[in-house]
């Protein structure tokens, strides 16, 4: 929250606007050139597609008034510091996960996910059809921001692990690579919570440096060649059921925007979303038959190991309520998954369970 | 196909453009308005607010260039007369089910629902992750339409019966009112299939012209008062697990849009597809409590009405491949949803039932 209030207003053309102090805005005139930071390195498979569909759709809804010119981490900024950059004004936008910021305020874990959380339909229920929305820009607007979600992972591998987990013990000690709330949920299961760069991880797999990591799914962490060094797979997770990824764009910047450029970043975010949900399923079933294929070893954890992964979720989020904002946010989204899970559970869920049993038999 | 080609632009401003024989379009200048012809009854929960969605996006999108001017059904056509309406250039633009359409061409029931086929998340996938909307745009183009999916109401429920059904033998001679594949599907196992509209439906119930009736989901059908004919509701169906609804731009009209104008439709057709999914959602998880509390008793098909509708769907769907464009259609849909379901099922869905079970036990 210490930002200094200054609009930077990348302009072509020759006219630029500074509109934060007036009542009624003045819009910036002409074409204007807005600056991307973001959490990604360049090209990352899924991730900077979204990336690339925001700005590539608002630049054309826009007739070409507004480019988005987008910085992959460490080019302007690191990948850590897009949100200050943001919020100081320094950049216009960020595209990143909002949950590498629950430094700035904890209520951000629920833009990207919360372990226990919900799946994708679900957030797109309390996003869209719910208060997500207007919580992400109640919570966005505290650090002079315009927030949306704007790409979705779908839910993460639950991971690889060189050797196999039979009960919640078997986490005891075991030096584990996941960040955020899911690390911090693992490490009251007595894990050793590590959290090292994408980059890194294959490596310390290899040496022993660690024992199971996480990533993102088949389709990413096959390129990382994880099934190179571990030979056990676990689809399902409970750290990420549903991974959002934000747009966040400095709210006085936004404020100088025209409405339809408003509108273009909004609904570009929302089309995102779907658009990148889709491409992370459509790539992650072949991926899993490849790894399979190639010898990966498909598990599912015991009920002993998800009641585990349950309480200390549970507990863990309540440990943030004293947070007012926080609480309001997980009131919210808790009450939404429950219902939305409750009938997501006997249609959805109940069709497609009876519909994969029945064609697998004919 | 019997299509006459002729462009009708409606404009403010006195600029009009007919652009459809030029080999570089001339663009329209000023502003303009599309009239969108629609299949719905004015005000139909959830479903004209995906109309609405759409028109107000892309008037918003574009400054106020394009006016979409929604007509209800016999506003200016009927209901099912909206897909000749614009394919011969009477209005511009329909908002639908495409599934109405199966009688200009059997592909259309994909981009809607088929028996047996995708939920919304796998449509999704194979839309915007996949083929699909490549294919969707194949098959409009056949016709002289630009469509795009547009809506959806998530998994529709199994229905209402007046008596529980117990095996699939109960289905023989069951007057059942479905529409579409499903209905035809549904007619291989006995049942007298019959088409009525919605709101002729709480009569027939009443008068025993009808034993049951599927319609969209707890949200809508509590609007109709099933709950008040029928004492059992079955949640998942076998019918339309991921209902799409379409919005279709008479072709020369679209090409006559400037690129922007036409992106517009685009990206507000794609995320009004995920907004409808989420209110639909949303709204139905309360209204089914509500139904239960109110007395209705829920109840699931045996396995063996399952295996029933399965083997009845693939049949179906089967005997319409003799037509080349509907076989590549259906071949390109059924292998994305073995792809994507089979990551769906060990991964968000293995994560939820995990998720339900424990949070429920605590």
């Amino acid at each position: 929250m210490d930002r200094r209030s200054f609009l930077k207003a990348s302009t072509a053309g020759g006219a630029a606007a500074a509109a934060s102090a007036l009542a009624a805005p003045v819009y910036a005139q002409g074409k204007r050139t807005l600056t991307m930071v973001t959490t990604w390195p360049r090209g990352l498979a899924g991730v900077w597609d979204s990336v690339e569909r925001v700005a590539n759709n608002v630049t054309a809804l826009t007739d070409g008034q507004i480019t988005i010119e987008a910085k992959a981490a460490g080019e302007l900024v690191g990948a850590l510091e897009v949100f200050d950059a943001v919020t100081a004004g320094q950049a216009d936008i960020y595209h990143g996960a909002d949950y590498y910021f629950v430094g700035q305020h904890p209520g951000f874990a629920y833009f990207t996910a919360v372990p226990f959380g919900m799946t994708a339909p679900e957030m797109m229920t309390w996003y869209y059809g719910g208060e997500g929305m207007k919580l992400h820009h109640e919570l966005g607007e505290v650090f002079g921001l315009r927030s949306f979600i704007a790409g979705q992972t779908g839910a993460q591998g639950g991971g690889w692990y060189r050797k196999e987990v039979n009960s919640a013990d078997d986490f005891k000690g075991l030096k584990f690579r996941m960040p955020g709330l899911g690390g911090q949920a693992l490490s009251k299961l007595g894990a050793s919570v590590q959290n090292i760069p994408g980059g890194e991880i294959y490596q310390a797999l290899s040496s022993g440096a660690l024992d199971a990591t996480e990533w993102i799914g088949p389709w990413s962490d096959e390129k990382l060649g994880l099934q190179e060094v571990c030979d056990f797979y676990y689809p399902a997770g409970f750290h990420e059921p549903g991974a959002a990824l934000s747009v966040a764009c400095n709210l006085e910047v936004f404020n100088s925007l025209t409405p339809a450029q408003q509108k273009a970043i909004e609904v570009a975010s929302g089309e995102a979303h779907q658009a990148n949900y889709a491409q992370f399923i459509h790539n992650n079933g072949p991926a899993l038959e490849r790894l399979v294929s190639g010898g990966t070893q498909v598990r599912t954890f015991a009920d002993d190991i998800w009641n585990a992964f349950g309480k200390a979720s549970v507990e863990l989020l309540n440990e943030y309520t004293s947070d007012d904002l926080f609480k309001k946010i997980h009131e919210s989204a808790q009450a939404s998954m429950k219902a939305s899970s409750g009938w997501l559970n006997v249609s959805d869920s109940a069709y497609a369970a009876q519909r994969n049993r029945v064609l697998a038999s004919m």
